[in-house]
């Protein structure tokens, strides 16, 4: 099967879906009833959440982890997850926040985004710099695959770091530099998005209108709607003005929107109020 | 078992034995002659580099990468060669380089600092500030484990973020403060030593003298050394006068110290090698 170049495919599948992302961070003691608490459990559980969100969300994002917190069991369970995920048309985004040095992120860029993985992307650290992000940059250059570069994460202490003023600019404006040097070489023939995204958190929405103009050719995953206080009104800045170019992520808001056995029912709604509050808002950007 | 904290158990270990830290990064392309080229062989090998090493070596630090490269399978020879090496009684310390936000970092620190957990450490990535450390700080103190945060990192680009100015200091120095801070609180009553570390590269000779100033209480993890080009005249420096303090990471250099069937010999011959030459500069620098 001949692949799409990862942005191309990210936005086709968000314009026939929305640009709901669903988290995946399965957490043994928020199970719902009838679900087991063991790995069985989890798996049934993400297969659950794919099934009643698949004809709303365009991506899938498992959080490795909770995966790793199972263990290896975990990790084979993570691996049917994403398969099983790609198999019904999501797009995989492993949120893996992986960066280390050249060596070593060629192997990461191998495990996850080998060509035939069922992982169409992953979440990057790049605090190590360019030479821990140029193995994932080959690997999605090589096999149609996406990542997405933290650059100002939805986190309250995210400052400590990525706000700090180094000249006229803050850190992450610094990264967000690199980050759309690096997405220029890499820009799909389809969408005009490039295969180098930029995680941006919701939860601070001027940084995100500015954000969006420092790296007009990413595409930007949103974390921070929901259970982290963002609003769609807040996340709405990272989009394009045509209403392309983010994918906005729940996560507990959608998988534990009930405790009892209609767990499946509510996480569909759950995503489908998100979509049509992030409708409304987009519809109000462009109006 | 009563547990000792953390940098007690790595000072006593290190005095016993040495500061050599052997990094596992089991490249299966790599593994020498007579070793099979899959899970099994990799597991065989670490074995192998355990026992020609443990009488010298002070830690093991698997590279989660490698692992991660071959699947759950791969994690699977993960936990049963941490659980190896803790038997050996090596200190074992998990090259993970996870970040993320808080509940999510819950969920690392659990899954390679819980209670009964083989792994002693693991190196940490702040990119996301402090909430994002705080709950593997939590785990130390309960669970009498460590981490080892990235500060400056041994890999060419390092300085894209790290050396950035923030004033009159670079961001990694900026990083170095909160380090400190942290670190105050969870000092060992035999060594003086903090559970809550730092990774500075044995490149950057400078850097780690000026950081060992700025960060007293912290054991150093240098990686660099080796076929990274560190030598143990730039090592040294980021050791108390007295020769505590640190421990000096090598790879390449001890695990494909030969290709043929007597990489078990090499190994063993390479990391005493090692000893020596850190001992020498040590010895140069007490004097």
């Amino acid at each position: 099967m001949r692949q799409m170049h990862f942005a191309d495919a990210l936005t086709a599948r968000v314009k026939n879906t929305s640009p709901v992302c669903v988290g995946l961070d399965p957490v043994l003691e928020k199970l719902p009833d009838g679900v087991q608490r063991n790995e069985t459990g989890v798996r049934d559980f993400c297969i659950g959440i794919i099934d009643a969100t698949k004809d709303i969300a365009s991506c899938i994002k498992p959080q490795l982890a909770y995966f790793e917190l199972l263990g290896w069991e975990g990790m084979r369970v993570f691996w049917d997850v994403c398969a099983y995920a790609k198999e019904q048309g999501l797009i995989v985004i492993a949120d893996a926040k992986r960066g280390d040095i050249g060596s070593t992120c060629d192997a990461y860029a191998d495990a996850y985004l080998h060509a035939g993985s069922p992982i169409d992307a992953i979440t990057v650290n790049a605090y190590l710099g360019s030479d821990g992000v140029n193995p994932f940059i080959e690997r999605c250059a090589k096999n149609e695959k996406g990542i997405f570069v933290l650059v100002k994460t939805s986190n309250p202490s995210s400052g400590d770091l990525q706000d700090l003023p180094v000249g006229d600019e803050a850190v992450h404006e610094h990264l967000a530099g690199l980050v759309a040097s690096w997405a220029m070489h890499q820009v799909g023939s389809e969408s005009n998005f490039s295969c180098i995204g930029a995680v941006v958190g919701a939860t601070y929405p001027e940084e995100l209108r500015y954000l969006r103009t420092l790296m007009p050719l990413s595409p930007f995953l949103i974390p921070g709607y929901g259970a982290q206080g963002g609003i769609a009104q807040d996340v709405k800045h990272g989009f394009m003005p045509d209403g392309s170019g983010a994918i906005v992520n729940a996560s507990r808001s959608i998988l534990y929107a009930s405790a009892g056995t209609d767990w499946r029912d509510a996480a569909h709604a759950a995503a489908a109020a998100m979509q049509t509050d992030l409708q409304a808002a987009l519809h109000s950007e462009i109006a």
